[in-house]
């Protein structure tokens, strides 16, 4: 299959979160145009987008809104539940394991790990934090497939490698690092600084 | 001046943590090569995404790691303090109020709104949670500039247009919805569960 970019796959979830909620509002049908709309994006996008998965919708009818639902759910891998562990029981860390988002996808928080003995043991909604040093021996037990490591970035990359080893295959990093993994390791990285940072970029431009 | 994608920018947010790495670690140049590894490119792209703003670096001898961090620092907007207001005193609101990755680069937190009467009144970490009903009247009071909208998604499009009456320019995202807001106002949108949905597309379409 053609490797598909990122921007791509970022618009499949917002077209799926516009369907989601025209179903809720009962409509039968969607456009091109609809989800252009939406997804910030032209209908020709939309159609190109959705073309490297397969045919869909009909000429002048549009796309029928449960089938194409069902197309994305199934294309995203949102057709079953992930186990999801998070490394890091500081505040942002604590904050994402409580996150109800990501339980109404699908993602279920596993475990949360800390390296910080005086934190190690201690419980939150329900969960125990661990022993990040044990890792290697629980991510099978645990079935874990994804890793949000939201740890401080002096000890990112290092705790991406113990990651790596313990057979994780995707990071989703908080940490103001750019992490070295092997090309079977996926990993998407969200920086919230940074994200300010453009939008100071943007708010210095205009007065230039 | 030429519209520069998100893409560049957030490749300059990266030049510019690698060169403050490469300060603190003595060096006094650094090539494109360099740049581009860390920052997960080409030397060709380096050359571009800086290319736009200006004539940087000496040809065989790479950039001036002093020289391009000031340059990308002011590019970034980030010769000043900016005003940032946090809006929704949830886990989410709480957690980013206290990350220490925003101060560091510059971003004071001004003020955190909550539309919540039980949470209004209540101090987090020196900072008051303020009444949202009250917005329109503080922000200039306040400077504030930038607003972090940290609210549940069926509240958002109304809490993105209250802060742009009352002058707010830039929002920072991360309610689960594409906002539509005036063209002169800079959003950016940090969907966490969308980009875990980027990791379960990856690890789905490895199997198939």
């Amino acid at each position: 299959m053609k490797r598909i970019a990122d921007s791509t796959v970022r618009r499949l979830s917002v077209y799926l979160r516009f369907l989601e909620g025209s179903s809720q509002r009962g409509l039968a049908t969607i456009s091109s145009e609809e989800l252009a709309r939406r997804g910030g994006t032209t209908s020709a996008q939309v159609r190109k987008d959705l073309s490297f998965f397969g045919s869909f919708g009909k000429r002048g009818l549009g796309y029928s809104v449960p089938e194409l639902t069902n197309s994305l759910r199934d294309i995203l891998g949102l057709g079953r539940e992930w186990n999801v562990i998070i490394i890091g029981a500081g505040k942002i860390g604590t904050a994402l394991a409580q996150y109800h988002g990501f339980r109404s996808r699908g993602f279920h928080v596993a475990a949360v790990y800390d390296v910080d003995t005086g934190k190690v043991g201690s419980t939150w909604d329900g969960l125990v934090v661990r022993d990040f040093s044990q890792i290697r021996t629980e991510v099978a037990n645990l079935g874990a497939e994804i890793a949000v490591l939201a740890v401080p970035a002096d000890g990112a990359q290092e705790a991406a490698d113990r990651l790596v080893e313990a057979g994780i295959k995707a990071i989703l990093n908080f940490a103001p690092v750019q992490l070295q993994v092997p090309a079977d390791v996926a990993v998407r990285s969200v920086n919230m600084a940074m994200e300010l940072e453009g939008l100071s970029y943007e708010l210095s431009t205009r007065v230039r």
